[in-house]
């Protein structure tokens, strides 16, 4: 039962994350690779109190590997993942590669598990948005099919890497110091301030970020007719993502029908208290397995209450990433 | 031509934006009164080189005055503003106390001037989410009716108050020194955190702030009949708002259409540069009279190219409130 596993991209801020899952869920293995750029080989990882020491990915380091978990870029993904494959392993992929392909499982466990059965090898995770977004919204989908979804996000720096993060704070430091801002991991100054996702911006005006939501939403749900509009912004937060989530639905739904769909549905917690105004913040979802939901209400520029407002919270590191992979990963076992 | 002029609030974060714009503007006036709560009486003030001191706001304080500026909280505007009009002063007041009063106008001057004539003494300034909306989308709804409005908002901290943007720096200071976050002036940690306005919640699970956007929006376009389903929600920065917009219209409409309808209008710039994924930001609209526009394209999930989507950044303590109180007074003179 117990497999042979390789992380890709150990030292990124998902590949350290997927170390503390594997931890924390006891994933059971036999062996464990720790692989990375030429530039962070010989680093040492200490995992389950032993000391692991970096490799340098390469096509080779994939011999007796099961189960690969990559979180190392598009590009590396591209590059190694086949390799992994041929090798005999199964990839869980955490990049952007191979999510619309169409003989690669896109998957979130809460919704397509058994989309897994159908690999040929590599399975990708989806976009950190995409996943927050749809977990709670696919217990909804099925008891009533979303017509159309406005989303509007609310972005973390995680989801730009640890540079990222770490910059965040360091720029925080230098607006408050009075100090010129740095930016090299962040496009622009995000400490007090906030800038639309700075993915590449298509011909239609949208960045990949917001297509990934509509044609991965799409794909996961099977469901090529819904109609999606989202607009990506990344905010002075540092690892939980947020997003106003509108939804128009099929039939008329009331938000207590919402309530009693998502109070049931995995990896959903409920956190709507009108009276205290006490709705998911991004501290509440930090570290968190759950995708956290809130100010659930019936949108009334929709006729015939079709129409539902949605807000949630979600770990853009851990149920953005790498705990779905692990809990793709766990499928595989 | 000259008037004589009071400040009702003159010490709180708008009240201070006033004595700025009145000088940036070169505003006529005759005399200046500095007016606020008893515990700011006293306090000197520097305008123009010439010192002031603060008084104590009572009922007896607005003989003489033509034109007072209320930005002291609504309760405060509903005890003393009758009785500046009793004085026979007119007030231009910036709280939520006469809004969605019939008898008195709610103004934005780019939008609705016209109202100001059929004033009884008190004329309301809207709320600032609504302001930096509408102020872009109202040419719009001009040429082609918006029939309905999605928005989600990223508030700053200096809506609640300069006590709040204080507040916001120091909790930042306290998150990087590791330190528990003090919270007075804002309901819940906001640096490197958000959460949803902290305004009372109505039975229809939606916040004051949204339902202002919602009435006031209505009372201003003079259009009872416009869908607006709004999500308003505090992040840390300083003092501009963000949202994102989505509008349906009842004719098709092109992105360069909107883009040449906003090119010419009133209190509007455009930054919407795709290639350099450079659109507007908080840290843009500080500080600035306009309202910033960008990321103005099809909204693909509404038929017949009957959908846009906006992004727009406004200065929340300028436009969004002390700005647009003296262009009212501007037009009274």
């Amino acid at each position: 039962m117990s497999k042979n596993i390789a992380i890709a991209g150990v030292t990124g801020a998902v590949g350290q994350e997927f170390l503390e899952i594997l931890e924390e869920r006891n994933f059971p293995f036999n062996k464990i690779k720790m692989l990375a750029s030429s530039r962070s080989a010989g680093k040492k990882i200490t995992f389950k109190s032993k000391e692991y020491t970096v490799e340098e990915m390469t096509k080779d380091s994939f011999a007796d590997v099961d189960i690969a978990l990559f979180s190392a870029g598009g590009g590396r993904s591209k590059e190694f993942a086949p390799a992994a494959v041929a090798a005999g392993a199964v990839v869980v992929d955490n990049s952007s590669a191979f999510r619309m392909d169409p003989d690669v499982p896109l998957v979130v466990p809460e919704i397509n598990a058994d989309a897994i059965k159908d690999h040929k090898g590599i399975i990708a995770n989806p976009n950190c948005s995409t996943i927050i977004a749809i977990v709670p919204v696919w217990p909804l989908h099925k008891a009533n099919p979303v017509k159309r979804m406005i989303v509007s996000t609310y972005q973390a720096a995680s989801g730009a890497g640890m540079a990222a993060m770490l910059e965040l704070r360091q720029q925080a430091q230098q607006v408050l110091n009075g100090e010129e801002v740095t930016c090299d991991a962040l496009k622009y100054q995000l400490a007090f301030n906030c800038y639309n996702h700075d993915s590449k911006t298509g011909p239609n005006g949208y960045n990949e970020e917001e297509m990934k939501m509509v044609h991965e939403t799409r794909k996961i749900f099977n469901c090529p007719e819904i109609a999606i509009s989202a607009t990506c912004v990344r905010i002075p937060t540092l690892r939980a993502h947020c997003e106003s989530i509108n939804l128009e639905f099929e039939s008329p739904i009331t938000p207590e029908q919402v309530a009693e769909l998502l109070i049931t549905a995995p990896g959903v917690s409920i956190i709507d208290k009108r009276e205290e105004n006490r709705h998911p913040m991004p501290i509440d979802a930090t570290g968190k397995d759950d995708v956290f939901v809130g100010r659930i209400r019936q949108d009334e520029s929709i006729p015939d209450n079709r129409g539902i407002n949605l807000w949630v919270a979600g770990d853009q590191i851990k149920k953005g990433a790498a705990l779905n992979a692990v809990q793709i990963a766990e499928k595989l076992l």
